[in-house]
């Protein structure tokens, strides 16, 4: 099933916004086994959006499109799919009845625009928008399927998993597995090289993907074959060569992320944990209470920003912080331990750095993160050298720190 | 000038990689009056190459690729154009000299794979890769240009910079403004209908974009005009209208984030805020702190997760814990309360929320939201009913609650 996706919009097109959308559409095909063909992002003009559809449909079965369903005039998607299929707006009750439900619910009046929006094209399928106004439409054309979605990626989420992806089935007899490894603490090119061999010996239907993420790289293979064979003792005798061959690099055999493998142990190990946190201010926090259930063993942290907070808030000595400054071991290792005592936590964590892009000295540039872990019995401190801008200084101590944390908890740290 | 961007390699059509080149390009070459017509994300396969490059080649009259340049065996993008353009790869001594350099330069050793990017089709004139051994190759056919560079996004921008940018001229005398305004607390639909006549009366060379983001709308204006007239005098008479109309709906004439919204205030007027965050476990905070400078207004915060924190952090009451639960007016109000004068700021947020997939109860749904801000002399709190996932909800959540602070600040707050 070869499948196009195609995104309206001229913000796209000047660089205003990334298209994640698409990235993530493809995503969930490809862990469905749908081949994306293309990604194509146009211009929110008839005659474009006239034309993608046109060359997509020649070779694609399945056109995913998103962008220009709003309730504005900059939106003329649906006006393009009318004359494309050349049928009329027609008044559909079901949207409209959904659309003003909304409106009940906040209540909050419904606009002649709204009702707009309950006007679709006949020759579609409205799919209900669980998070907006803007219904998702499906047309069907010589066996081939065209769903218009809004370009807002939760609105757009939301119908994928509601209407779009319960419809897709793996063809026939292809069966696909799939496999992912995390490793941690080893560059992508390092993994690569002891991979060599068995990258050269995989058989044609199996392939292996290397997805970076800071100081993590997940190892996914990926198995497709039509015919009588049991692919899943395959896919698993083959990630025990490759954890046989990277040894404790391998983390976890599940795909997850580090936040979802550190609250896996402690719940496993009916543990808890508690953070303090400086240069990261809350990433961390967020990142860990972005998984389900988090609160199983994360009770709370503080952000303690500046000087005064360290002290007031996690008594560290403000002759300390004014003689070593807040980034240095002596500083990071007192908030780890004060928050483990202070919220009662077996393990805690502790950042402080400088994300920048100022504060930096010649002595700590920009960059400069302490690390400290905290056990009922042993701290840990590290120092490391980051070289991203702040958004990604940030984001990388946090994967740094929760790795550090990891190691401590399952007694891995040297 | 018409432009098509063509992104080569299959972990973009996986949904391993998010675009990120495109964009970056297509923000540059708006910046210089180019439209770029579309941006096509392609398989590394021969074929596709071929075929993105006959069908852009029909329309546009510049061509830009990226990826498929580098050393390893899955990167075919410059034997593909050797076909396309039917010429044979020859040895290249510039590009040699400057790849065995970079070598010398690391003092590492050169590797065949890396001698075998001196070899470059004939028919493209090389350009140097500061920032890498893949040269990017320029080819010129029937008065159109092609730019192959590599997809590696420091490598593109250096390439980007040193040759293509510096190629472009802004055609003759066109000039290009924008001007963004941010809303808050409208819907799109809403906006949309106001501005209907103003949106009619619009020039032909100003454009008007909605970007909706929660419950924040950006309006942009782009005008672009070849001639004489004073196209920034105009855009920003043409903003002057939209705030007319809008009235207080519009809340910065800067195109800028909420978070970034809230910091400037704090920092004009001398003033701090902090933060106690449940259900959105520390993503405000670091919605907060990803603005550079944000510790000039931002001392911490705490993440109160449990029961327990929040009784002993914040010294909320457990009887009334127990009765009302935490996610209640009194809870939220006292967690604003107690962390404003814990932290000593002049205001604070508050937020404590069911983010769901799990916690909800018949009369407190998963979504359920209490937002409290809270100044020296007033406190305000509103509950709102979510309707996302888990993400979602703290996403939104952090979202209300900084624009009911910007609201307290300000002075807007009914």
């Amino acid at each position: 099933m070869k499948t196009d996706i195609i995104t309206i919009g001229d913000e796209i097109l000047i660089g205003q916004v990334v298209d994640t959308n698409s990235a993530w559409m493809a995503g969930k095909l490809h862990e469905t086994g749908y081949e994306v063909r293309r990604i194509l992002s146009i211009s929110d003009k008839t005659e474009a959006i006239h034309s993608a559809l046109e060359s997509s449909l020649h070779d694609a079965d399945l056109v995913l499109m998103t962008g220009g369903l709003g309730p504005t005039r900059d939106d003329i998607t649906k006006a393009a799919l009318c004359s494309f299929f050349n049928c009329e707006l027609v008044f559909n009750e079901e949207v409209f009845n959904h659309i003003s439900g909304l409106f009940t619910a906040l209540n909050k009046p419904m606009k002649e625009a709204h009702r707009n929006q309950a006007m679709v094209p006949s020759a579609c399928t409205p799919l209900t928008n669980r998070f907006g106004t803007a219904p998702g439409m499906m047309f069907k054309t010589h066996g081939k399927t065209i769903v218009s979605m809004p370009g807002v990626p939760y609105e757009m989420k939301g119908l994928m998993e509601d209407h779009v992806l319960p419809m897709l089935t793996t063809s026939s007899d292809e069966q696909i597995v799939f496999k992912t490894l995390l490793t941690a603490n080893v560059p992508e090119s390092i993994i690569s090289e002891q991979l060599t061999d068995f990258e050269d010996n995989l058989p044609s239907y199996i392939k292996l993907a290397y997805l970076p993420n800071y100081n993590f790289v997940r190892l996914r293979l990926t198995a497709k074959y039509s015919g009588v064979t049991d692919l899943n003792k395959e896919v698993e005798n083959l990630a025990e060569k490759i954890k046989t061959i990277l040894g404790e690099v391998v983390i976890s055999e599940e795909d997850i992320t580090i936040q979802q493998l550190v609250g896996k142990i402690l719940k496993q190990r009916k543990q808890t944990m508690s953070l303090a946190e400086s240069c990261t201010g809350g990433y961390v926090a967020h990142m860990i209470t972005s998984v389900a259930g988090s609160s199983a063993y994360f009770p709370g942290s503080v952000v303690t920003y500046s000087y005064e907070n360290k002290t007031e808030v996690l008594g560290v000595d403000s002759e300390i912080l004014w003689q070593v400054g807040a980034v240095s071991e002596e500083v990071v290792e007192k908030m780890a331990k004060s928050v483990r005592q202070k919220y009662d936590t077996d393990y805690s964590l502790a950042l402080s750095g400088i994300a920048g892009p100022d504060g930096g000295t010649k002595d700590k540039p920009v960059g400069t993160v302490w690390i400290a872990v905290c056990s009922r019995d042993r701290i840990y401190s590290k120092k490391y050298q980051l070289k991203g801008n702040r958004i990604q200084n940030i984001e990388r101590s946090g994967h740094l720190g929760l790795e550090m944390l990891r190691k401590l908890i399952v007694g891995e740290l040297e």
